[in-house]
């Protein structure tokens, strides 16, 4: 029977670590809703560094580079992490470097892994399907922030857990998983109402990022994966 | 205004490191569950330390001493940490020595915050009114399963907010210390059904060990409130 489990921060992957499993880095609030947004627009391949001196490295070598810390672009940066960076059809075609606060971080920790896929509401569905099909030991893994636990990306974590049940995924469910579904049912469908005293989402409140936020809780709309092959993200061809 | 956290493992304490704080330890199945029924039942202190080697210098020097691993009584040793182990009255005044598999990893990681003190379903009621009474920063410590997020500890956290809440307490919340109020209250206050899944509960279930489960899973059995003091809990003279 497939494992389905839930790392609740970048910090207790190694706790989890599974070289046959599929991991799903999540990072809702905004890396990983960014990174299917850019897909879904036409983006060729995205590079996921850790530091903003590797990606510094990369704009000195002439590439499109996105950075963001503490919710913001980077100063001397082109791109942050708001999905509204990557609507233009001016990356159409494009790979780009890219580092963020969280989500990168939980790309590089499960690189060892089977399959590193990048989740978010906006490609819900097309991650849970896939899931299904493959049938194999799947760990999502919550980029938190900077360590600690958030609730958007458990949040998201339960609603796979919840489509997986719900078609009839048979697997040995991990207390997280267990607490992550538990958590998803209690939102009732109305993510925004559920996670307005988030912490994160104060947090993105202060920076005015509103229309991100509600941008990143729409859910499907994409069918987009962005997969990792070798050192960058490309999307999946189903 | 305090803040009011929950760290699901020992290995994310860090981040949630914080010297002003009361550290509640957690660890349901059955550490400090065990150690409110000692306390409960007239033992003057327990000294908790992190490894079987240390453990076994004391056991070496004449102490009674409990060494707990993969749920079962280490060979050699008088005590583990069922709370059935705690109930004699040889134990009366008498100073005894533990090491378990979680719980111990704990107390040694917040030796540091302002006061640790020791909590389980068993003294529920006696933590939430010392929390409420103090009034300051409050941290909430699961225990967890070897590093992993385990749901017992993080239900018991959870009703803790859930009390400290239902009692005005005017608090800034952690992400976690939400979802743990949701996972409480998902339960209906049927713990016992609510973690009839739990890895750990399965665990134990292997064990046997189902009268403990049952034990450790009633609510205020005690008014006892383990603390630290140095090198040692005590039962804090209220």
């Amino acid at each position: 029977m497939p494992k389905l489990e839930v790392a609740y921060s970048p910090d207790l992957y190694k706790f989890y670590e599974n070289k046959e499993a599929i991991v799903v880095v999540i990072d809702v609030f905004r890396a990983t809703s960014a990174i299917c947004t850019a897909f879904h627009h036409g983006i060729e391949a995205m590079i996921p560094v850790e530091s903003v001196e590797e990606a510094l490295d990369y704009k000195n070598k002439g590439h499109i580079v996105a950075a963001e810390r503490k919710g913001e672009v980077v100063e001397g940066f082109q791109l942050g992490n708001s999905p509204f960076h990557y609507m233009s059809e001016k990356l159409t075609g494009e790979t780009t470097v890219i580092t963020t606060t969280n989500g990168t971080r939980a790309i590089e920790v499960s690189r060892s892994a089977h399959q590193v896929i990048v989740g978010s509401f906006l490609n819900l569905a097309a991650i849970s399907n896939y899931l299904l099909i493959q049938n194999r030991d799947v760990l999502l893994l919550c980029a938190g922030w900077k360590g600690r636990y958030n609730m958007e990306d458990s949040l998201f974590a339960g609603a796979v857990v919840h489509q997986l049940l719900q078609n009839n995924f048979d697997a040995d469910l991990s207390d997280s998983a267990v607490t992550a579904k538990h958590l998803y049912q209690s939102s009732n469908g109305d993510l925004n109402s559920f996670l307005k005293d988030s912490s994160h989402r104060r947090r993105l409140g202060k920076l005015s990022l509103e229309k991100d936020i509600q941008f990143c809780l729409q859910t499907d709309y994409t069918n987009v994966i962005p997969v990792l092959k070798n050192d960058r993200l490309v999307a999946m061809s189903c």
